[in-house]
């Protein structure tokens, strides 16, 4: 398996563009379609926020009724289409139903995406305007994966993609590519079917029907799921993922190669997200071993990213340890105060911030100083947490708290 | 029952003081010491962190020993005595001791509470040193109340008091005062026994035993367990009351009036609380009608005010009602999205944001543009939430998400 330069058209038998409908104020593009030369087998991952967004609700149900026929993916960047009711719903059926007549595909065919302010309706006449020069510009290719990733975008400040490619059991070569955007209300709790996290993944693997919802929900779990920029749960978070078979050979979704193809897009672009986080200056991740269940783990990992105090120092590169472990202790996870250690780990050297539940030596002088030098140099800063309760881990993406992100949602919207 | 001016030492027979030990490098006061003549009935409510300080641990030990035998509280500011160990434990209970010595009070009469940087040890010495005057100080009155009320200060910016007082049914006069800080890392659980939100209250009523701590629970329930600023729940969370009966009469736990004193008090500094939040500009309450049970009224009133989103756009006057209808949505409460109703609530008018799950008409034009000014002008910002759902009710109080919020944070340990 191999990591390689791309985006969603990297696998055989997938185009995509994205054009500017006059959507955002900014004036850039704000209309991204990705499409396949034929059928694909699709699975949807949606928000679990009850307020749900009309592109959410019709996406569920689209997927429901035809999740073998799957065409492609039209995503509205701007506007979320949130809180618009029937009328919502409604007014992104139509969109999708004139864009499949005017591209001569077959009828709900086509899934839809949001991403923006919520409340205003959702600008019908504005998209479809667009299509002339959206349906002129899909091609494959790499300026392609640019303009879709672009167009998703809100407050981003980077496109995020990837590709994969990589060698089933039986010879056959497959492709993944993918696309994501998120930078803030981004604490994606995604469900079969549930995630204003986008993140659209396509491959020309051949899949058995059936078999995509639980291969995604299984790796968005581990990726995405763990990723909180704000804690705020979306109205409009959605990942799906295309498989159109273009590559053939056998089924793909037992292959261990082709598991982890999926697992590693995803992971890329959680980590891309969490480190364009609003306002982020720098990358966290946390590790969390030695945890008596998987679900202590996640829990405990989710709660020190999330935590605004920590995010808070680790902006002002200030070892304030106390902390993590107060963090820890409010997860929910079982945790034993007088046995938990937290390092910063990078590649070169393991430093020591909590030692058996007390903070490290000399952390109020002179190691102190150096954990400080050490926080305003790295661009990630990865956390390592041994609880010594068990066997679980898991891992956690977040960013830091800083001026920028209170300037931006303090300005977003007027 | 009538609110007054005064604190912890306005119910007859408690003194206080506060005096500087040299612990904040400020040179600000950080010992203070309330004290009953006589024994007092207390009841305590402690962090549910699992990562407790060393005078949760303690206070809540001596509780269950000695609830009866209790003459005072002794606070020590700038250090939180927490990831301290079986050590900060011994120090703390050293340092009670030595007081009750100094003192001449019986032995095990004084609960412990600090707040402050989380990882030093206690500095014994210091707070020794500094009983002489502290003991000299230690009287009734004005002067003496505010002195305790700075000393158990952290990034407050004003101190937080109240006093009570009300006739019994039996006609007794009783008199309760109270104290409290809380700038950051607030988000308190308390539980029986459990609550860096500091509050203590004094009265004089004579109370039954073993009925002070249910009482205490009821009201902090829907008072400080209703506020937070940042999420963060405490390692050192801590209320404590003490009732020394000198107001002679019948017992009081049962007395309406007297429970309304202890809620009216709980509350106003729960308030004052969530309005001297780290940063914040503004008040936020946020109270949730026609929930279909009180924990969902809770869960969705907690949820909005502590979304990070909603925060950021109050302080930036922004009228982004999607991210109330978001935090509804993601609260845990059961919400249909087609029913909440959002206002703005003031003492002269209603104004509408949410209506049937739909932004209120022009509120992306001229109606915004008036909501933003009303923002601007809003010291105290009343969110009033109808769920439509059944008849339950809860109120949550926090504050905005400001520049300062970041500067304090990322800069508080070093």
């Amino acid at each position: 398996m191999e990591v390689v330069p791309g985006g969603v058209t990297y696998p055989r038998g997938f185009t995509a563009a994205g054009v500017a409908c006059g959507i955002k104020r900014s004036g850039r593009s704000d209309v991204a379609l990705i499409l396949s030369d034929r059928d694909a087998l699709a699975a949807g991952l949606f928000t679990t926020n009850v307020v749900k967004a009309a592109p959410v609700l019709l996406g569920a149900e689209l997927l429901r009724h035809h999740p073998g026929n799957v065409r492609g993916i039209l995503t509205v960047s701007g506007v979320a289409n949130a809180l618009t009711g029937p009328q919502g719903v409604a007014d992104n059926r139509l969109l999708l139903s004139r864009t499949e007549e005017a591209l001569h595909l077959p009828a709900e065919s086509l899934l839809p995406a949001c991403t923006g302010v919520i409340g205003p309706p959702l600008p019908v006449g504005k998209v479809l305007a667009g299509l002339p020069a959206l349906s002129r510009q899909m091609r494959r290719g790499r300026e392609p994966d640019r303009h879709a990733a672009h167009a998703i975008l809100t407050t981003d400040t980077h496109a995020k993609m990837v590709a994969v490619r990589g060698r089933l059991a039986d010879g056959t070569l497959v492709r993944l590519g993918g696309v994501a955007k998120g930078s803030g209300m981004i604490a994606p709790r995604l469900a079969a079917p549930h995630a204003t996290t986008l993140a659209f993944l396509t491959t020309d693997a051949r899949v058995r029907p059936g078999t995509l919802g639980r291969l995604l929900s299984h790796a968005v779990d581990r990726t995405f799921n763990m990723v909180s920029v704000d804690g705020d749960t979306s109205t409009n978070d959605t990942v799906y993922l295309l498989a159109n078979g273009a590559a053939g050979g056998g089924y793909a979704e037992n292959d261990p190669t082709f598991r982890s193809m999926v697992a590693t897009a995803l992971e890329r672009l959680a980590r891309a997200v969490a480190r364009d986080g609003e306002g982020a200056t720098k990358l966290i991740t946390v590790t969390v071993q030695g945890a008596r269940t998987a679900s202590d783990a996640r829990s405990a990992a989710r709660a020190v990213v999330g935590s605004t105090l920590v995010k808070a120092a680790i902006f002002g590169a200030d070892p304030n340890v106390g902390r993590i472990a107060c963090a820890l202790g409010y997860s929910g996870a079982r945790v034993d105060p007088e046995r938990m250690d937290v390092s910063l780990v990078t590649s070169r050297q393991e430093v020591p911030l909590i030692v058996a539940g007390r903070p490290a030596a000399g952390l109020e002088n002179g190691h102190g100083r150096r954990v400080r030098e050490l926080l305003l140099r790295l661009d990630e800063v990865p956390l390592q947490i041994r609880l010594h309760a068990g066997r679980a881990s898991a891992t956690a993406w977040g960013c830091d708290l800083s001026y920028s992100y209170v300037q931006i949602n303090a300005a977003y919207h007027t």
